[in-house]
């Protein structure tokens, strides 16, 4: 079959590996129908993770059933089905809580070095009951791949924002994930969303999601429209210095950053008596994607969450290197890439 | 100045009486702009409540400052105020929660015996400082007076149901108050909500308002609709004997069944042992207005939450007979009605 | 095998029944080691709710695993377990948070007509892996038993009683589900305890686990202790008319009615409009006893939840006879009931 | 009057300056009867906070109403009163929710250069109404002296840790902060407390309090005694780097990391990404101690929350120098010196 692999830095091959085979008595099979592109996907990508040859990666699919273990009560062969991109045993009181960050052998994720690679023909997948939600009716496709991360991300950065209802959010970073945050955040009662980000093209999405674009000077725009007190939550979903910095500087006291993005791989100098005197609260998330499939699919299914707009291009499998490299460009007009085998 | 009053069953009133005095050092005077008529003002008209000659009435007013007293801080003549229908002490540790149901005094409404009646040309507002908000920007007359009452109860009826996000949420009576569930639902974060009520036009306006529209046979199409589970909250905005049966029967288990309505005079033979074999929660409530303000103003104002479409007669204060007969007569077309002095 | 059974109204007997088999690929077999007989198994008793000859009656039991289907994956024979008294499916969305009230096929309970009854020498328990808990290390036999039932009941009554740190609490009867309730109110930060029994000795151990005795007044009392003001929850484990009338006159405004009694077997004529007016919650609820272990073991294991001086009798099973009528006394030294094999 | 003052780091004096006059309407001055060193005094005492000569200090202090400005409702003189460390303005509604760091004009603290300093004869106190509170019945001078600060902000630490009951719960560093946070967070239902401190007095007094005392390789006992998993909550009454790389180190995945203590003054470098892969939650907070009242009081009251141990030795105001000398040893014996006009 065919699988995408991380050669180093900036090179993406497509390369033909034997098929996987069924990952215990609890696994199953899938063969992938549409795959996507994480914005995590490019730390292997840039090179800021460094990985050895061949590497497989990617961790949003979606698919059909080929073969199940003896043990799935859940699926059988023929089944269409998404996948939450972090995995867990399935079994322990951590994932009973739909949380494999829980988990009591710890999460894994796949195409990342402990799980197949998602960007592949098929994929094999471990405790599959637990992993895999059969795909709801009034769930298209686009919708389906972004219910195995960037979708419960986002939602979930925006619930762990803690705003009441009226409140002022701010979102730093219209990616699928910030855009997905934004929309949740209304979908949650924000009074109003600030929406921030340096590509129009993103703005104008957020905008027409309901939020308030802001171009640059994040801190004073959002001072200026809370009348000096700062945004209920701040969402920060790139997680650079320079946004973290934005999000401590534009929060009120009291309120909440929440922290979604991946891209911060050192340290962060946190002023943690001044955040003190503030009484400020900072999340830090990777999602509980089998959690917010609950909430989630009832609000795409029947409209109230919009999942529209974000996949913006479409390649073939075998196209995978374009597909990287439209992604790594951070075009205007790129946020999402689909690839289908 | 003028005053309407009841007078026995269907009888109303405008009447010259004497202006209002200020109410304490902490009180203020309002020149009424609009005041409006709340279902619950019906029982006195219909006698269901008997009140002896010349009850004045009226609990949802707007208006202007005319007179403060001299401890009172926020407020001078000339500002535009709503106030809440309910009144408190405005010191005790149960008005510092923003709810006079909870005051050390109890809790006063206008218009029922306790305060002035709002239909009036004046009204005495005591606790001036607790008791009114200042008009923000962004809300219209209509929106302002709705944050009297009915919006605050609609309101809290949907917070205090529970649902998480995603719920199916069932709204039974789409009055002034129901309307207001249905869209506080909705923003709220439910998947859907079933709106009931026998007369097409509320319906249809609940529609409008992003609800799915049932007509008779509720327990049958919220079953129907959810495979038998039932729903995961019933706001309850009429509160008889049928519809709280409607809702016990309609209600998941583990559900909630809000309480808003208040139209039942006599105790309703609960279910108490099959509701404790379901693990139903009922909640029945009178809105903590002045606690609602603060989600409620910036939904509103940034139009997240609308308020269009409720009010759908407007009256002179003179001719109040006629606004309260529009109003008892149910018909398709009359929701709430405005009256301006 | 032994089976306990009811065979009218104050009739009991031990019969000898044939051996239950394996239920099903996921269900055990569990040799009892202790069983109790819990308040509701007295409606079958006196006769309030009637019931064929030879009626296997129990739900709370623990004891070892002697045989488990082939789809058992936790427990193995001789693994020493308590089980829920409340079963489910163990597969469905509502099972996956632990409270079988929510399952989707509906919850069932041993010794009701709808599972085996537990006071037997061995007992046929489906979805094992769902319904059994090994015996946490700290967790003594008594400990164990309260686990399947009345310790869930009482914490759950307190905990959906929503009080604040620092409330006052007041708990109706003092049975054992009622003392759990006041220990579970203690440790779950209640400022005090008021505790309600006619029973003196029952008083007696309320006190000593710290809450506040009361003997009959109760609305005087709670009122008086609290300034006229009503206490912030009433737990009422009793719920007869007469206890929630009592409960419904002292607690606050804006406070909360907790059920955890089954004796209420007609409609209770519940004041709507008052409760509407003063803001009340009422929840009515069946033990999600999955739900509470996590929480519990830790709890009762260190030490800070008692479980001590609850059960007051042992019989051999064969006794059950005796030992119901001990129960049914309801004499002031008889709490709870223990039977042995 | 008499008035304790920093004048350079280790320079404690004594000195005499006028008396202060009211601070405006809504004012009071309060005749100090207790007074106490809070650890963020040493801050100014050490020199790590710069300050000039003759700064008044002290925030921590108990009294009688002598004068009260003509707005004050709520005190008159020969009230005895304990006041909030921290002020606000008392009117806008951050300071409505008890929180004066959500204050329209910013939190403001006694004796740090923007209120008068506490530890004198004589405090003028601005917004008395909101600031005061009578010392209520069964508050002896100790706990009311804690309810000024440090008990309210254990208590917020330990609320904020958002633990679940049965949790584990560990605290870092045995202050008087600390031992109250210990003790809080067993009020609120930990189902164990590791406490950690070098000092074995302090240890011990934690371990009287019903926690499990832990000296040393905090990070190793913690792993050890949740198996591998790590505690639920982490409160760090320190906040040096050293307590903080403990805290992340052993609070398990999906944990909260809960700061109260105000040693850090420098950045600390947080693991972002690592913190973000194991949905870590950091809570930084200044006491709201006004909120906390409601809470605390009745819980010291009856006597379900301890404050005795704490104050170990006692000073008049005159010996500040030996006082301040005391407390900044960080000796065996001394957790907190009371001082006395």
């Amino acid at each position: 079959m065919l699988q995408v692999v991380i050669d180093g830095p900036g090179q993406v091959k497509v390369v033909e590996v034997t098929d996987p085979v069924l990952p215990g008595a609890d696994g199953a099979l899938v063969a992938v129908e549409s795959t996507a592109i994480c914005g995590s996907d490019l730390h292997f990508y840039d090179g800021d993770i460094p990985v050895g040859d061949g590497f497989p990666v990617g961790h949003e699919f979606i698919g059909t059933v080929v073969e199940v273990g003896p043990d799935v009560r859940r699926f059988r062969p023929g089944d269409r089905v998404l996948t939450a991109s972090v995995a867990g045993c399935g079994h322990c009181d951590g994932c009973a809580t739909g949380d494999p960050v829980t988990c009591v052998e710890g999460p894994k994720v796949f195409g990342s070095g402990m799980l197949g690679g998602g960007q592949a023909t098929m994929v094999a997948v471990p405790s599959a009951d637990f992993q895999l939600l059969a795909i709801p009716e009034g769930i298209d496709a686009e919708a389906a791949l972004l219910l195995t991360d960037n979708l419960n991300t986002g939602w979930i950065g925006a619930k762990r924002a803690d705003f009441a209802p009226g409140g002022t959010v701010v979102v730093l970073g219209l990616g699928a994930v910030g855009l997905c945050a934004v929309r949740s955040a209304l979908v949650l009662g924000a009074g109003r969303v600030l929406a921030v980000d340096p590509v129009v093209g993103r703005r104008e999405l957020a905008a027409e999601s309901g939020a308030i674009p802001v171009e640059g000077a994040t801190v004073e725009a959002v001072l200026e429209s809370t009348h000096g007190r700062g945004a209920d939550a701040v969402i920060d979903a790139v997680a650079l210095d320079a946004t973290l910095n934005d999000a401590f500087s534009c929060v009120r006291a009291g309120g909440t950053v929440s922290v979604i993005g991946v891209h911060n791989l050192d340290p962060y100098p946190l002023p943690v008596l001044m955040s003190l005197f503030r009484s400020i609260t900072l999340r830090m998330t990777t999602a509980p994607v089998h959690q917010t499939w609950k909430d989630l699919v009832p609000l795409v299914a029947n409209g109230r969450l919009r999942t529209d707009g974000i996949f913006t291009h479409r390649y073939p499998l075998a196209d995978a290197a374009k597909a990287y490299a439209a992604v790594a460009a951070r075009s205007a007009d790129c946020i999402k890439v689909m690839m289908q085998p």
